[in-house]
């Protein structure tokens, strides 16, 4: 390659630059709401509330702290599975606590892409920590999914 | 549901010449596998494969070209509906073309990305033209979907 001399433009310097700035945005900014429903809901009710959400993932709730999360893949193994899915409740069939993803309000949303890339997942719960009677709990803030970064991707190229 | 805060950023000249690079990222450079199953193929046998190939949307073939679409979410409003999974074949719920939205090769993931957004699909089947007997036939090259988008976002950030 032709030496650079004075200004020169460097596809690899700029693509640092951008992923400084994007670095910066935080999941606070990009998240969607919380859908929650109670360990106690049924199966079928908690599928309803998916399709009425129109969400991939409903969180689950107890004492009004995170305790759990169920997806649409698991919604659908339960439902292949013969659950009777008017008795059963999603406490049953969910991923419960300590076997669930979270993410920080603060954190950035590349930290949240890798975490649901790296695990699998489609979205996780923005949760912000409490202590309360000596235990860690999870007060549920948001939602954060492969699709709020995909909107974000098409506003960082549309800017 | 809340109004979306989108990301604004002053300095948009940086932002300018990083959408351009961007734009120029071919669909063919970040897609996936495309999990094909045929329209007789039972609703059950596609739940199987879907599983097993752990995706999220499944694209139906008739005579070797692309007839349908049918996604999880598809799947489970099937299986709520009390269909009789191992008799009913994909081709009778599948989203059958022309309803289904593709993408080509050559087009850019932003584009590929914002179809996924506008349309609420979690991804698309590329395909290539060909024209048959005087009629226009979908061949399935790949899937691109948020999952890539979020890679390709991921990768941006990191490089």
């Amino acid at each position: 390659a032709r030496p650079k001399v004075g200004y020169f433009y460097s596809g690899k310097s700029q693509f640092n630059l951008f992923s400084e700035e994007v670095k910066r945005i935080k999941v606070e900014t990009m998240m969607s709401l919380p859908i929650v429903v109670t360990e106690e809901t049924s199966v079928y009710d908690a599928i309803v509330t998916l399709f009425l959400e129109d969400v991939g993932t409903i969180f689950v709730a107890s004492k009004g702290y995170l305790s759990g999360v169920i997806s649409r893949k698991d919604f659908l193994k339960s439902a292949i599975g013969g659950t009777d899915m008017n008795k059963v409740p999603v406490g049953m069939v969910m991923t419960r606590r300590p076997n669930i993803l979270t993410i920080g309000l603060k954190d950035s949303v590349l930290d949240a892409a890798i975490k649901i890339l790296d695990h699998e997942v489609d979205s996780l719960p923005v949760v912000e920590r409490e202590i309360v009677e000596g235990k860690e709990q999870l007060k549920i803030i948001g939602r954060i999914s492969k699709s709020n970064v995909t909107k974000l991707f098409v506003e960082l190229c549309k800017a």
